[in-house]
């Protein structure tokens, strides 16, 4: 039995289970919330402590890692986390080999949910994608000719810091109209709350109001999608206007790479037909004719980075056997 | 003595030279401009001409083709030609293989061109570049792990159609503020002329006006940049406003796929330093600071495609070889 540990660091949970290749189900699975102000280091004992009750005696053959911020593929090295403290450099390949005594392959969970999508879900059999998640942030990874595409430092799939409207609103970026700044939860949340101090006695805005008791701060990017549904205005127009400036960033990838599908999740993916429906028709609108692509939801949900963990332990496995 | 054939059918020209493998000299080459409101017939009947010439009793070992316009690379077949009639379907590799007795290979321009830059240019010894033209209009050629990346229906590299301002003019294309329509050469021109014609009697553009005689009609992207350099200020408004658009588009890509380097070729790049420096500094503004990359004018100049035919050519020879 040939059994691939796969792990997920994510930037609010950590998660891990174990499989055996040519399945496509877990044998166990761990999942827990990360501690308020943990760091590095606690997020290393926790995982430590899923994996053992995970693999009790047996030994995995390869290790598989999803991690939430930028990774150097190449040497497995975590150059940061943007939601942790402490991550700043950390071997974390080296680590895992020398705990657990088997080769591991590490990175970043858009480039890792790319890889799952491709190998178990919604871009099986399809040489070329772009994934995209939809959430917090915006981010995307790349399978081209059925490997992932990480560009030369491993920087690729930066989409969310894509300018479509140079005359948009300021991104935490610096720079103007970026997709994230757009489409992302937590800033549709913002412009929603801006609006609504703002126009204080304005009619639109009325079911989102309701639905968080006038508590402003409690809008998030799931409670517009709510408020959208029951048709608030204000709603549906702050979920299309990041549906706009995702649907033209995809036109414009079309244009620019031409691959077969692009796949989308996160929790903005979740926002229903409005929402996906403004993307589809812009992102159709913003391609050129001639160019052909299908935009569908992602499989795996949130367990897209686990199972691309999965593939890249695989990756190290057909490696051993080529050489 | 190993022969490659290399055949450049242009919008206006058609150019065709012979080259032995391993050189980087032309034997022989030959040059004629397309003659006006002729067609793919009269194109093809000035093109064997030039082969005649060139081949004299000599049978090349393999023919690379690059042509002016959209072509399927996998069967060698000529989509259309925006600038010349009755290319419609036109099946050039097996026309030229059925006559000449050898294997062809052949594909649009952009894609041949960024092959010629790759492997006899400004982008030798880089695994991962961005072609990028900017003449009448504009296109892009991938390489990517050191090879064409054609795209799922080999439509990849259209930057020309990034819309990078949704408020900008209207494309021919029917969307708003595509970077063709801002940087390429005719649409420039347009832009000052209908300026000039509603502000007839504003100081801006003097020396355009100068440049031309007066008669608009003949304001060109050229015209521009020498008006521009001259210290016109309407000129350097224009040459700027394109310059900042493709800027756009290149920080973008660099985001998207961090290829090592873009290689920037076509009439427009000969524009001077002010439109230099706005593409780098926009482009360098666009891209998150954690992503390198160079931009760099094409060495090749007009014989781009000519050296990207011989390539292809090239690809021929070796997979006859590993078969």
């Amino acid at each position: 039995m040939t059994l691939i540990l796969a792990l997920d660091f994510g930037g609010t949970k950590l998660a891990a289970a174990v499989t055996q290749v040519g399945t496509d189900e877990w044998l166990r699975y761990e999942r827990r919330l990360s501690p308020i102000n943990g760091n590095a280091t606690t997020d290393l004992e926790i995982m430590r402590s899923l994996i053992h009750n995970l693999l009790q005696d047996e030994t995995p053959n390869a290790i598989g890692v999803s991690f939430g911020g930028p990774v150097d593929a190449t040497t497995g090295t975590v150059r940061l986390s943007h939601h942790v403290s402490g991550w700043e450099n950390i071997p974390l390949k080296d680590l895992l080999e020398k705990e657990f005594g088997v080769s591991a392959s590490v990175d970043n969970d858009a480039n890792v949910a790319a890889l799952g999508e491709h190998r178990f879900g919604a871009g099986k059999e399809y040489d070329s994608l772009f994934y995209i998640t939809i959430s917090t942030g915006v981010g995307g990874g790349w399978i081209l000719n059925g490997k992932p595409w990480r560009g030369n430092a491993g920087m690729a799939g930066e989409i969310g810091h894509m300018v479509v409207n140079p005359a948009g609103p300021v991104c935490l970026c610096g720079k103007q109209g970026c997709i994230e700044r757009l489409a992302s939860g937590p800033y549709m949340a913002q412009d929603a709350k801006e609006y609504l101090l703002k126009e204080a006695n304005h009619f639109q805005g009325k079911k989102l109001r309701t639905l968080v008791n006038d508590n402003l701060d409690l809008i998030t990017g799931k409670i517009i999608s709510e408020a959208a549904a029951q048709g608030d205005e204000l709603a549906i127009n702050i979920l299309q206007g990041g549906a706009l400036a995702l649907g033209m960033g995809i036109g414009n990838v079309a244009n620019l790479i031409n691959p077969q599908r692009f796949i989308l999740g996160g929790s903005v993916t979740k926002s229903g037909e409005i929402w996906w429906k403004t993307v589809q028709k812009t992102a159709r609108n913003t391609a050129l004719p001639e160019i052909d692509f299908e935009i569908v939801p992602a499989a795996l949900g949130d367990d897209a980075p686990l199972w691309g963990a999965v593939a890249l332990a695989e990756t190290i496995l057909i490696e051993r056997i080529q050489e």
